[in-house]
């Protein structure tokens, strides 16, 4: 079990709170508005019986989970003596480097502090620490309690024990770490929605195929596979031979598609004038919030079956 | 209910006759080949228990869907009367323009033949066609009975109506048709696959990542939502004003990423190697197959997930 510190109590640092509580870790909360860790803890005990209904608790009671969240009033309370800490805060570069300074100056030596940035690389708030070396992002798609995946992504001082305990530490609360080897701006996961996204676009502004089209062909055909097996891994079993026979087969095909890809659509032009007219229809406005209700608890019944499956067929 | 011939019983064929007969449809059967028809027959009656205790036979005894097929000895006999027809022989150009050429000539004048090919476009194989008008592809994932997804392309000269009625058909059938306003090479879906596909040969060549944190990040990551949803949905929810507001957020993001997505990789060259050499470590080559079927196993899984999903929590 770890002490952990999460540094910012919005909605990401309330998701990462859970995650570790829910494992056992110790979790101490801090944020700069004073009042934020405590509306952070009353938001988290209201959904953590939702979470239980779901099979989302390993079996423990709201109670004991919540019991292990803990507001503190400073940031050196919050990371006294922890060995994880997980920061939080705006996605401004310098918000970033003050908050690093603050955090680098106060918790122990031997402790990994790791930011939940999407948008920076670690090396542009980073390089001037003295613990520069334990310091990465460690960026989650949310809610990180129930999306297991979660980039682990080191600035080029940070040192290979860091990303390991890193990686060690998320595995043991549940996450699936992605490790990356060195930074990238969009890291893996939003380089990967990216490149789909850009065909997605070109694809409507060119004529071919509406907003729905390109939705069924992901919802109810590609990501289906992916779902439970990740792209390599599908086309790996999509050719007699495995992947090297799959590449010798279709890679022709790509090939050719390449050349029309290369061309960017701009996706605030003409087309998302059809996309939001197509949105909207098949979804108003002021039914948006009730629809991200559906969506999370999709994604919990579709957790809760992916264990499932694991277990009685295999992972 | 329709009467339908498939022409070409390899496993497309197959897929697609249990795919017609489980809805009701009469099915018909023809391969050059005369023993290929009850090689399918026998393949898909050792099939059937497996979809009932999957519950993909509708409720229905697996021998009510097996009467419904019938192999025939001649193209003629089995077109003779039906309104649709599914097209799977060989993926080469002159075996298709030949066997449209048959099929043209011989099913009623009234009737839709639609294609299977995944890698031709309609307009290459039905020009010259009396019945031009008539003919489109409808390209599914296989197998088709456990993937809803199929793609209708139109050549230039298919009628609106032929679209219409193919749409009809298949969606009577279970199937969810991505309809598409004219051809393109790769369809929808080959696209959309290539794109995350090319920037996943990218990160591995480049060594920012790992295949398996490639996988990580869709099955563990985005695929989840993507896989009720598809990724027009997902980023209409990601942000609190729907999809313009998403735009407005991040097109900034998404724009500086793509310049560095217009190099393509040989998949074939030094990444290959890794690739290869991570899959069979995770998956020796003699256990492809077994791996396959615990790919099949999984998907009815998910698809009766879904279908469960849908009922309970809403589509």
């Amino acid at each position: 079990m770890e002490d952990v510190a999460i540094i910012g109590t919005g909605f990401i640092g309330r998701a990462w709170a859970i995650s570790h509580a829910r494992a056992g870790n110790s979790v101490r909360l801090w944020d700069q508005d004073a009042a934020a860790t405590g509306r952070a803890k009353d938001y988290i005990a209201g959904l953590l019986p939702d979470l239980l209904k779901n099979d989302l608790l390993n079996g423990q009671a709201p109670d004991a989970v919540l019991a292990r969240i803990q507001p503190v009033e400073s940031l050196e309370a919050a990371v006294a003596g922890v060995s994880y800490v997980q920061e939080n805060t705006f996605e401004r570069l310098d918000v970033k480097i003050a908050i690093f300074q603050r955090l680098d100056s106060a918790t122990p030596a031997d402790a990994v502090i790791a930011s939940s940035t999407s948008a920076l690389l670690p090396s542009a708030f980073t390089e001037g620490l003295v613990g520069r070396a334990r310091c990465l992002v460690a960026h989650p798609i949310n809610p990180p309690y129930v999306i297991p995946a979660a980039e682990l992504v080191p600035a080029p001082w940070t040192s290979p024990e860091t990303v390991e305990r890193a990686a060690r530490i998320l595995t043991e609360i549940g996450q699936k770490p992605i490790v990356m080897k060195r930074e990238i701006d969009g890291f893996v996961m939003n380089r990967l929605q990216g490149a789909i996204l850009e065909e997605a676009f070109r694809l409507v502004a060119d004529g071919y195929a509406s907003v729905e089209d390109v939705d069924i062909g992901i919802r109810d055909g590609l990501a289906l596979r992916w779902s439970f097996m990740g792209p390599f891994e599908t086309i790996d079993l999509n050719a007699p031979g495995g992947v090297r026979d799959y590449v010798e087969r279709y890679q022709g095909l790509y090939r050719g598609l390449f050349a029309s890809m290369m061309r960017r659509v701009e996706w605030d032009g003409p087309v998302i004038e059809e996309i939001a007219r197509d949105r909207r229809a098949a979804l108003p406005a002021d039914q948006l919030q009730q629809r991200q209700e559906w969506r999370d608890r999709r994604l919990m019944a579709l957790i809760a079956h992916k264990n499932r499956a694991d277990r009685d067929i295999g992972a």
